[in-house]
């Protein structure tokens, strides 16, 4: 067991990570909390539902259920999730858990952030991508048709935990997914992360807890430690878009069918690796490697048959665009990155040729 | 012009308020904003349009359209407002100015604090209850099904400026409306307020901004200085709450088709001192003084026909009902009012039947 603390303006909380994580929910359990409800999805809570109780010890929390996918992140379902706390007798006063994957997180937390004008709030990530990112920093939120997480909130929650336990049920490529976010935080951590996943990378199955552990851990700190330099992220927290900015429209062209959200960030970290070499910022042999880690999760839904044109011209539209202006985050070497928003239109154009021939 | 500072724990804004605070809005016209909006009615942007352009100097900002009344303040206008926002370009740095009553600025403030998770709002408050009360405070919210704010969220924003010529516009009705939030504040600031409101209350036309405008500025101040001591509303907050218990239930159990809001409050408080007299928390002289200033404003739409049960299951609803307990603001004496959480039901029941009578 790790426990990672998060740090921001006037608050702060601990990312408890590792084998029994959960039994840390204990001390909600005499908190003086009114009611407690988790937010979760169905086939999750079937598979894990008595491990949790137990740990936990919450036995009178309530779960409610949202059905699995991107299309519960809506303002849609945050009525009625809304709704159905304010049915069970939600109040002010009572704590809100959001236990399942990057939808759940997102969603539950925006719930917690907006019921009532805020109510206690635990991430309980059960996902690679939730337990090292989604679920660390406080970002919640909601997307707007094709737009993700347009509407959303800062929101810390009172504490994180994350079960590496839960992983050993996930789809091979759900799991696979979210090793490219590891991947990423490696780019930005720096060579110890980096090489331990070159060496390990290719054969981490998810039921390798113990392997696993490790380093779940030391990419939940690369998140904590950003997010606690920079609790908004205006500045410095920008880095952790790295791949993020073609990733989303890669998802939204593809109407958020065909990749999983890590898969699309995978795509991202190529094409960024391959315009950070194009603008002559990364020297091919980093490129090379950082590329060659990226491709060693696994295969990646197919690009190819992608309209250039259709993906590029949602690009601007990526939320962290000022003035209609890309804030590219690009990798100068393994460890740093840096921000560019003067990035010539035919360089965008020609990295995502490039890559495009490879896929 | 009056100037107040509303102080919160990491922020501060000023409410700005007499003839001409809207020229306080130049100051946002060269500070860096990629595009500056103004959510607002269709009607009151066309009637004041022209004032605000030329005080405001912002004649690059774009108007965007809500519907009047309470329907708006829906999970769905978020949705309509945030797409129209987005199709327009705005981004982190876009400014949002809340043009209208409570309604513009519920919505509004609660749009600006999700879009993008967050950006800079401006309240300008056109209807007495939005000027003197909703404005100030940094609540934002909407209505889930009948359920008052039930999503919301606490948002300061930048600036409040409330300009009390538009105040002219305002149906006599809703003029009167906003009165009783007046009165309201009154009840909690002491004698001096209440005895000018006592002077002047019956013959106030909105037409005499000259009279209305340091009553307007002693009524914001109440809240001012309330919201300044707390600005989440735990503890000190909820005296705002006067007169809302039983407000709230009446506006919902007549699906607020018959009670303008402030008429709801004028019904609330006189129930609330009804049952303060009851208690025996309220001296009967007090409470008649009281009263009669209530009943000052003017005529208020029949509760007569109300079926009483329907109205008393709505109270433990209320927001701030913790555990399901209600918690009771009841008057003591002019400026001071006391929090009761072991109301015997009968007492409420008395309280409604009594004031029921004479409606």
């Amino acid at each position: 067991m790790q426990r990672l603390r998060v740090k921001g303006g006037g608050f702060h909380y601990d990312v408890e990570m590792g084998r029994g994580a959960w039994r840390s929910l204990r001390q909600f359990r005499d908190a003086g909390y009114s009611s407690i409800f988790i937010v979760t999805e169905k086939l999750l809570w079937q598979r894990w539902s008595k491990l949790f109780l137990r740990d936990s010890g919450l036995r009178k929390a309530r779960a409610l259920f949202v059905p699995a996918g991107e299309n519960s992140k809506s303002l849609n379902m945050v009525g009625r999730v809304a709704g159905k706390l304010l049915e069970c007798g939600a109040d002010r006063r009572s704590l809100l858990i959001a236990l399942g994957g990057g939808v759940v997180g997102d969603l539950g937390g925006f719930v917690a952030s907006t019921y009532m004008r805020g109510i206690d709030l635990v991430q309980a990530p059960t996902t690679v991508v939730a337990q090292v990112d989604s679920a660390i920093g406080g970002k919640t939120g909601v997307n707007l048709g094709a737009m993700k997480n347009l509407v959303g909130s800062f929101y810390p929650p009172r504490l994180v935990v994350a079960e590496p336990l839960v992983l050993t049920s996930l789809a091979p490529r759900a799991f696979r997914s979210g090793l490219y976010e590891i991947v990423k935080h490696a780019i930005l951590s720096g060579r110890t992360l980096f090489r331990e996943l070159e060496e390990k990378l290719g054969s981490l199955p998810s039921s390798n807890i113990s392997a696993l552990e490790p380093i779940l851990a030391s990419a939940a700190k690369v998140k904590v430690d950003v997010v606690s330099r920079d609790e908004r992220e205006a500045h410095l927290r920008l880095v952790l878009n790295l791949g993020h900015t073609f990733g989303h429209a890669l998802e939204e062209v593809t109407a958020y069918r065909r990749f999983l959200h890590g898969e699309a960030v995978g795509w991202g970290l190529l094409l960024i690796i391959r315009l950070g070499e194009r603008l002559k910022l990364l020297r091919p042999r980093d490129a090379e490697r950082m590329a060659r880690l990226v491709r060693q999760v696994g295969p990646l839904p197919p690009l190819r048959d992608l309209d250039p044109k259709r993906v590029l011209r949602l690009l601007p539209r990526d939320k962290k665009a000022i003035g209609g202006r890309i804030q590219w985050v690009v990798p100068e070497r393994i460890g740093k990155v840096r921000i560019v928003t003067d990035v010539p239109p035919a360089e965008v154009a020609g990295a995502f040729h490039d890559v495009r021939q490879t896929a």
